[in-house]
């Protein structure tokens, strides 16, 4: 193998910019040339392709966002875009991938590989954490802690009123965002996919608290089965009926995304990359590089795409225990 | 005069504590004895009123939220409430008050101090850094400083995606937040409520935009004439009717409001406090306390409520030249 | 087990107070009394001890420092010492204890409770990340971010001025710190009490980095061979001789010890203070509660002090690879 | 006028890149030629000098340092040096300059402009807010949050072990740094160069304290009298001679000059940066682009250099009566 790519695909997360510097860094370093392929799938079938040198990657590390910028591309999802992505690629002799995003990205790339022969190895970028086959996702330890101070903030105003605040986070699939920022945000209740939460459990619960605590916080993830933060509190609001009770609503949103990565995630976006690289210079393909217990460990892009991975139901205990 | 009080009132402002510090330890500092009460005009009608001490006020000149908590009162709208209230105050020996909010809670001490006698300044505690008399406001430069950096998160993510992002920013009646984070964040377009910017307008600015740069950030002070962030989003989308042009919306909301305060904020609300109590001292009323041009100014009640402070001019030009 | 008690010793870290809530909140869900004990083994030894309540521990989870207040004790050190905290403890019908601290602290511990008979439970409250038995110490990932963001404003300036910056991070014996901060603030070398790393090493690759680049960051752990950052610099300044290359030092010191807790040392105080009370509960004692692989593990307490823990290897191969 | 230039001199300061940009798209926004001059004087006199162009400030409004790179230059001191750097300027043909830094860069530019007829004019770039004929100085205002942070991060160290730390901030020649930190940060005492105190004071002042506070936060300008931090505390502890009072001593240090610049840096530095074009196209020179009391205003640089700035006496005052 003697030249690669790399691009980043899906939502961004921050880390992915650590990791692109670390395909970059690793390639050169074992003798590879490697190029940066712009906007994800679109741009590799539009030939939006350029080689990177090691100074391309300088002063990224630290950056939110993803410098080979990233697009859900359409047109390769059909056998004809496929095509033409093989094309560009072999315009350029590059003969491995390296994929960074979440499960879309890993799907088409799955298909690609068993396709054209191409080998293609995905490092797990996404702020959701709902991937199997790493502990961690890149980007996750930020969007996490980017929630948490936020719940920071918005507690202090909820102190100063004496209100209960229902905050929505990321996590459409995934409560981790959500149960990890109750924890860390002292939350009183944390609503999420995986557990059924009714909205008569909510009443009671803070009706019960209210005897001991003046203010509130429920966190939402943004796919709970009762809807997002705002369907949740006009629920519960018509179901307590009382006007002395002062319900507010926040939704965190696009600030979740973006800022730079902390330490967590630029180290695991540059050990993913690193091993992404190394995987492919070994043979390896149709896998993706995570870390798990503080290991490289390599699945099956189909096991990343079909397992699924379970909430540590230690946590929800946490949350029940810790609000008393 | 040896008894005095303070209390915090209307929306919770980062710097509040800071305030509420200086007022008690400047106070203490000159032979008074200073008294707390608990949640604005209601807890000064329901009598929620503690003496401090020098180290009651330890440690909080760095926390958001305001330790005296703080509500809207409707009955001290009432005649009969302010009676209680003063009833309340005459109790504990009290002769003279600080408060500490905005409009709202001038023109209930401004009544309250005419009606009885009571002596009573006021310090400018609000975000929204609209109130005539004061250069800024206590909690403005925090609140600046928040949605600037949610804005920098957020663009991350425009970039990385060739998005339009249109972000909401608090301001009802104020452009101030949305037109020094414009500045500030780099924006491409500010909506505030003091000048008129139509929908054709920014379809216009944006297609002219689109030339040259592959993402925009758009500003929208809550209170624009044209609506929020959504409202405005929707109708830009409706008209430019272009699927190319990729356009998102979040608000900021409460998180603007919280967060540890900035020196900035941190002195402003010292300064006020310390000129507050000095000020009582020396026999004035029905004023409030603020810093014009780095030095303590005392202004007219009446005037802070009544008397516009106008949006500084050069600085929605900076942001047209700036963003080309 | 009716009556425990918490206290934390040694140096500070953040995280410990979300764990001094966790272990008081889950005592009181489970109808234990919890006490805390105030500045460690000496508030032992002279009875500040008081009883806990849920919301003696409200508003913390988000604190630096440790409300229990910290200290190192030279009495306790003694036969007599101990005995007069036996005494105390018993004075007020204390079974168990839960120990926040590092080696030194569950030392005292273990000879403690060998000693008397007390059941002792520690948690691993550090930021060194030096100790045996988990992953990750309660305060690391804090001071990692802190200093992670220290390097990021100081590369700002070298890289303005095209300096060579040494920078020193916590560390005395360990260089977790510092191999962490080199892989996330990209820098071009790092320097580990745990490998050595000649003076001559370092002079090489500056000279060898200066073809390619016009700054660069070293990272000295405090308990370098070599000695810290200033030392380290003044070797290199003299071997090098050469006036073109602007040596700096910074010292990033005490700040690395205090600020918010992140999300990951919240949720991991709170684990292991919630893993301690029912490690307690169930008769464990003389042994450490820590996460090891995201499950609660308990390890005897003298391997906690005995045992190594040996740096990540794949790290400091990635500092070297990335910053090529 | 159609061809100016802009660079950076001195120290960096946060805000800077602001500055650039904004007098990049100002001059361009009028019709004008904008080059960017590398390494201050010394890039002046080597020709480092290359036209820009809008895109080429897109997203650095964010960033701190300067893209243009600082340098201390000893060639321009020599008339023959500043000969070769008004060759280098004519070769492009520029006209005009805008000189962003402190004293010693208006020094060089006054000089300059003098002896060749080059129009220049300044812009206040330094974090050390010692300049005559502008209320604060691009970069200042994100220094004094940077320590204030720091010192909000050693307070909860400081309190939890009940130490008195003596934290030494930036400002040779100047307090305001440390004392407006001192404000901010709740400190007990503050050393400035402006003012004398001697170490006796400091004694005297903290056994005071002592009887009612169990840490005391002591600033030291790096500037002051009595030396810096680790000298003060040195002398301090000598005097005091009390085993059971616990000193510490931290020097924050470079950190104070990187970072992302606050709302006000962005800002002051736009306003500054458009108010020299603007000047610069009016016929001005020898002068700086200033903002005092929310307007522009050109000073002239023998004013600037040669003129004091006070401390605001009011803010000595604050810290006494504030810490008690």
């Amino acid at each position: 193998m003697k030249k690669i790519a790399v691009f980043t695909s899906g939502g961004d997360a921050p880390g992915m910019n650590a990791c692109v510097r670390a395909v970059v860094r690793t390639g050169i370093y074992h003798g590879l040339e490697v190029y940066g392929i712009m906007y994800g799938y679109d741009g590799m079938i539009n030939g939006e392709i350029k080689k990177l040198q090691t100074h391309s990657v300088s002063n990224i590390v630290q950056r939110g966002g993803t410098i080979l910028k990233s697009a859900r591309s359409d047109d390769f999802r059909t056998r004809e875009g496929r095509q033409k992505a093989y094309e560009q690629l072999q315009k350029h002799g590059i003969e491995g991938l390296v994929a960074i995003g979440g499960d879309g990205t890993f799907t088409g790339a799955d298909l690609f590989a068993k396709e054209f022969g191409m080998k293609v190895i995905g490092c797990p970028g996404t702020i959701d954490n709902d991937i199997y086959g790493t502990d961690y996702t890149i980007g996750f330890d930020t969007a996490l802690n980017t929630a948490l101070e936020a719940i920071d903030k918005v507690r202090d105003t909820a102190a100063a009123h004496d209100r209960i605040f229902f905050i929505e986070v990321m996590g459409r699939d995934s409560g981790y965002i959500a149960v990890e920022c109750g924890i860390g945000g002292g939350a009183e209740l944390v609503m999420v996919p995986e557990t059924k939460t009714t909205i008569s459990d909510v009443v009671k619960s803070l009706k019960g608290l209210r005897k001991t605590k003046t203010s509130s916080i429920v966190i939402v993830a943004e796919g709970d089965e009762e809807g997002g933060a705002a369907e949740v509190m006009s629920k519960v609001k018509n179901e307590v009926n009382d006007d002395r009770m002062d319900f507010k609503v926040t939704t965190l949103g696009h600030i979740q995304r973006g800022g730079n990565p902390t330490a967590k995630d630029r180290i695991l976006g540059s050990r993913c990359g690193l091993a992404a690289v190394e995987g492919l210079m070994e043979g390896k393909t149709n896998c993706m590089a995570g870390i798990i217990h503080d290991e490289v460990a390599y699945t099956d892009f189909q096991d990343c795409i079909n397992k699924d991975k379970p909430l540590n139901k230690d946590y929800l205990r946490l949350v029940d225990i810790l609000s008393i």
